[in-house]
């Protein structure tokens, strides 16, 4: 499954799929500065927490670019820029990680004191391969993600983990097209992920466009299939995770984790090595982005509580698919021998 | 919180809000026929256990009436018109209830050869002493279920089992709005319920008019609201309580039920004497109405299974609140005695 979730165009602008819109319309749109792509990354119209990580990347090269057009290319103009794109969402820890690699692989020419030109370069070849890495992760969770998964199973997952939320085939929704294609005769079972519906919007259609047979629930109906012995393993991406094993994800998830528990359901994470963020030792540290009341849309005098995340704790996390491999608890070491 | 739900018409038809344009529009509709009604209570324009069978005994005397004065009110028209209206939704084990009273009530007027007039006199004096029986319970549940709530505390609902579920002020809604006239200072968090959203539309509407604090937040929230402490106790409705107590409530209760188990919350069901079912003897054997795919509106090409309801089983079930008082576990004796 490779979607044309996001590239660049001809003119050095960086050219998305407004994920606001689907299934219902396909539609592209471009980024040529740092508040257009600031204004997709807040408003979803690109999401996951690898995408908005390459997105970020790219819009920050895009934009430098015609910053050097325009001779104001600085590496004031750099800093600020890459602050407010890292300052777009709070949770995904993958949008300050790629911003953090934009700002380094920028650095070493600004102290050569090179042309805005080489600057620009550097910039974008760094965007590219913190796609093209993104993409190779993608493939390598798959493979590793697809061992958790036996032939015949009915898989849950949950929001979007898919080829459209990263560079490639997605983290956990990479798994799931990994054992379809290895043959196992898989079914998927797509949580809804209400407010913004990430789960029958996006990975349902995804899926269903790859062939994987998919079928939608609302996220409370989740209990009542594990009950019924219909879902034999969990698997979700994460926005976060911590250095002791904690994730951050989409709200929901630790709902999921603990209804796993309860039914004796192995519970899974996704994720690459650029979600990890070993600065948090735990997740009650990961801040949780609170989104507009307006999503929820109750009845008018009623207050909303809408947090966009959730924290499930590793306790309830049976292993963690990352690009490395499959990380198993007690998380703390495992998790550090990653960057080893 | 008295809502003009349903009424009599000066012309013997029923009047009735219809719920799935709340908030948005207060509209309300007629049924002067079966027909009108079946299609009424199919869509879920009038809705929640208690009023379905409300609903159902005054549409049955209303369409009576209609018959009356055609010259054609038979007891086969009366049978197959009771058929009809208790066929309309599986679950809620009201609706055959409240159709099973009225054919008892006009069984001994035909019997007595009496004139039609007699018979739809009887019929709509069963259906408003149905209607007003269920205000008397929704009163008594209200006051039974407020003395489990203490001061202060947080209640979550799901669904809507309020004032525009029942004739009255509620089955668990009732329980809140006492615990809130008592003065006891409690707010309500009230999950949204996918796919038609009761909680949003309509719990959060009623208690916001009635000036009880309310907080909407998507069924998939609940689980993280519970694991930060701020939820001090969980009750719901049920549409059917098996003899040995398990019960039949809207998709997402059970959900809710087994969260609150893992957190060690409370989790009450409150219900009239007439959703508990003592021919079925566990929640395994109650059916479970499976509704239309469009509801969950996924993306094209994905399946959709989207039931109406979960079974809670009883053991997850702190205690029943019914109009004769609190049951507790275990329940087969507490519920037999209910009917003594």
């Amino acid at each position: 499954m490779n979607l044309d979730v996001i590239s660049w165009t001809p003119h050095h602008t960086v050219r998305f799929l407004d994920q606001t819109l689907l299934p219902k319309q396909e539609v592209y749109r471009e980024a040529a500065t740092i508040d257009e792509m600031v204004e997709a990354i807040r408003m979803l119209r690109v999401r996951g927490a690898p995408l908005i990580g390459i997105s970020a990347a790219m819009g920050l090269a895009a934009a430098a670019a015609r910053e050097a057009k325009g001779g104001t290319l600085t590496p004031e103009w750099l800093e600020d820029a890459a602050a407010r794109l890292a300052a777009a969402r709070p949770t995904a820890v993958n949008l300050a990680w790629a911003v953090r690699r934009m700002r380094a692989a920028a650095e070493p020419v600004w102290r050569g004191r090179k042309a805005p030109a080489a600057v620009v370069l550097a910039l974008r070849d760094e965007a590219q391969r913190i796609w093209d890495e993104d993409a190779e992760m993608c493939a390598a969770m798959g493979r590793y993600g697809a061992e958790l998964i036996p032939a015949g199973a009915t898989v849950m997952t949950h929001c979007n983990a898919g080829a459209l939320a990263t560079g490639g085939i997605g983290t956990a929704v990479a798994a799931l097209y990994t054992a379809h294609e290895q043959g196992k005769g898989i079914r998927v079972v797509s949580g809804e992920t209400r407010p913004l519906r990430q789960g029958a919007r996006l990975t349902a259609w995804e899926l269903a466009k790859a062939g994987v047979p998919v079928t939608s629930i609302v996220d409370s109906a989740a209990a009542s299939l594990m009950a019924k012995g219909a879902i034999d393993l969990i698997i979700t991406g994460a926005d976060r995770i911590a250095a002791n094993g904690d994730a951050a994800n989409k709200i929901g998830t630790y709902s999921l984790a603990v209804l796993a528990r309860a039914h004796g359901i192995p519970f899974y994470i996704a994720a690459p090595r650029s979600t990890f963020d070993l600065s948090v030792s735990r997740g009650a540290d990961i801040p949780i982005e609170e989104r507009d009341a307006a999503e929820v849309d109750a009845a008018p005098g009623a207050e909303v509580f809408n947090p966009a995340f959730d924290v499930t704790p590793a306790e309830y996390i049976a292993a963690i698919v990352t690009d490395r491999g499959i990380v198993k608890p007690p998380y703390g070491e495992g998790i550090r021998r990653l960057f080893d």
